[in-house]
């Protein structure tokens, strides 16, 4: 017997028949003997409908009201998941984030938890009732209902299972787990069975849109193991109640992954701009003169390289930020020339950065000269190239995306065998 | 300075015009110096959709989790409301029944409530903030949500009225105040500027749907006086901002009624049936026999009439049910005959119930006689009379309904002058 906290997204739980399919999910997990927590979302559209309601009401409006308007999503799907599976014999109920209570803090709009009292739940896992909690929101200190921001259900899940110190916890969602690349680009990407959570971390931020970066921060801090699953899958297909060895990617400690390859999967992300900046002055503030300016204009500065100039008393900075970001930064660094003193500065839209992400490369030499050498044998330009210990990011022409990411999957042996 | 509670129905709320409506009524009334509570219901339309889940979810379903789902409906009313008036600068904030909280029983789907803690909302008039306040919930003593059932938020505002010690109700509506009689039957029908509690009752448990009975009984034992006005009269219309003397119909003690008419309305309900049982053998506890079968199938008897037979050993019985349980009444009957002991059931559905109501006919005689002189003028045929200290409700055929209507009306001097 375990404890497995059960995560369904919006298309999840998008009417009443799918909400009754992921009844049957739980009843699975409850018929094995396992206690069951289900985090939801809101039906598919209708947080989108709550938040177009009060942004009809008033473009600028009170946080803690858009809170108590958009939090009634997750409200309805709570009670309805609750009734469908008493209805299959399960017993169930709704947990609204201000009766268990989750606080958070202040922050309406993308409010952080700071505990969950778990203990009245766990206290009905021994009567055999299954805790159906409303995603996404939890109780302000000031008593007002707060929403965690983008991709909160992710995060409630995560941070319920660790404090109901759960054995699993199970996102599922419309994909059945993730992929070495995306493989729309590279039909031959494989589905990973484990995942390290820095690398899971680094493949959310580039693109790999399977979860939130904050739940992932989340899990990691807390070793939660959380398992990403499809719930379009049908519940009672061959190996859905395996406990062990269900389909889909463990996102878990490096420590349990036993035979660590190398690189773990190839992540990109498009629509990225290059701006440089030339023969600036070597002194100390001087990429504070540039990036403090553009953090005040809530510019997402990402890759940023800087090398010594030829003379060695200037040098140069490049750095990246979102294409759609791009007019708005060359306006600040227009106004903030003559303080950060440069000679010339240069653009580029619509790039793409490509990245390989693997824990193994830190014990590994060779793994980024490999990556440069099989983009030359393509005829890809690089334009720019950040790495960490367990990331090598590069930047490219758009037109090469594709390109890039099979040859990458392709050289590190990722692909299918 | 008064304190006032604004309740809006859902057709009042429908969308964010119809919200921003009620917000310039809520402001009219701040702009005046007033304290303000305002409840609300659920969009039009929202509150039905819910319940349509709700169904689909299981027929037969958890009430707890019911009440988790409808009453969201409401929570998204109060948040845009108040985000609607924080934009034209109304200091407001919205609560849930929870927040406040408003204390009901345990009677989930039906709740009573029990007792308000207003003193947090008071607390904030001196500050200048309006209370927008979710109607149709509370608090349960399992700290869930509860619901009040059937027209829940006109119970809430007259519950919310009593509690603050306000010094009106304002139900705003879609029609403009309670009139002498349907004004779609008579088109004479004047708009009354007072009726007196117990009339009201009279009139809104008769069919005139302006008001829940239950609002009505809660604001006669508190002595709420409860003034039904309409939303759709644009809010700075001249007179809307008059506090003594504004549009609409105020419902209070007889004793503010300073001249009392003996006759205030004329109420109809369509749909009756009338079941008589012949020759009754005339012992104690034959009422039981009849009636406790009824109400345990659920069926809501309303006029009940005896009378003696010719020969004085034995009753006839008759009563009305709604037509709709005619068919299920004889069922019961026929299978309680042994029991009840009567010899021949008669009936007859679709008739109507004419009703005269007024506190004054208490200190007047020959109210009655006059009715049944005007409609035995008109050939209209009488089929059963029941009557109260403050009401004489006529049995009639159906075709005669709109004829007896104006008929009373026009006797006991109703009709516009």
């Amino acid at each position: 017997m375990a404890r497995i906290v059960m995560k369904f997204g919006g298309t999840s739980v998008a009417d009443i028949d799918r909400i009754r399919n992921v009844a049957r999910h739980v009843k699975r997990e409850t018929d094995a003997g396992h206690e069951v927590a289900v985090v939801v979302s809101a039906m598919a559209g209708k947080t989108s409908e709550l938040v177009d309601w009060t942004r009809q009401a008033s473009l600028i409006h009170d946080a803690r009201e858009y809170d108590a308007v958009v939090a009634s999503g997750e409200q309805v799907t709570s009670g309805l998941l609750s009734i469908v599976l008493q209805s299959m014999g399960v017993n169930a109920r709704s947990w609204q984030g201000w009766q268990i209570p989750i606080r958070t803090d202040n922050t309406h709009g993308a409010a952080r938890i700071l505990d969950i009292d778990g203990s009245e739940l766990v206290r009905r896992f021994g009567e055999g009732q299954v805790a159906v909690i409303a995603g996404f929101q939890g109780l302000g200190p000031d008593n007002r209902i707060a929403t965690l921001g983008r991709g909160g259900s992710d995060t409630s899940a995560v941070a319920m299972a660790a404090a109901l110190k759960a054995d699993r916890c199970d996102i599922y969602t419309d994909v059945d787990g993730v992929y070495t690349t995306d493989p729309r680009i590279e039909p031959k990407a494989r589905r990973l069975k484990k995942i390290a959570f820095e690398e899971m971390l680094e493949m959310a931020s580039l693109g790999a849109k399977v979860l939130q970066v904050r739940s992932v921060e989340l899990a990691m801090v807390h070793k939660v193991r959380t398992f990403v699953r499809s719930s379009f899958i049908e519940p009672d297909a061959p190996g859905m109640g395996d406990f062990d060895n269900p389909p889909g990617t463990l996102i878990c400690d490096e420590d349990e992954i036993v035979e660590q390859e190398v690189v773990t999967g190839i992540a990109y992300a498009r629509d990225e701009a290059q701006i440089s900046l030339r023969r600036l002055s070597d002194r100390p503030g001087v990429s504070a003169a540039i990036f403090g300016p553009l953090a005040e204009a809530h510019v997402n500065v990402d890759m940023i390289v800087q090398n010594i100039s030829e003379d060695g008393t200037k040098t140069d900075m490049t750095f990246t930020v979102p294409s759609s970001d791009m007019e708005k930064s060359l306006a600040v660094l227009e106004k903030a020339k003559d303080a950060i003193g440069f000679d010339v500065v240069q653009s580029e839209p619509g790039l793409v950065k490509v990245s390989v992400i693997g824990i193994g490369m830190r014990s590994h030499a060779g793994v980024a000269a490999t990556a440069f050498r099989a983009l030359a044998g393509k005829g890809i330009n690089i334009k720019a190239i950040t790495t960490s210990e367990i990331k090598i990011s590069i930047l490219i022409d758009s037109a090469y995306a594709e390109l890039a990411v099979r040859t990458l999957h392709s050289v590190y042996g990722l692909d299918k065998t």
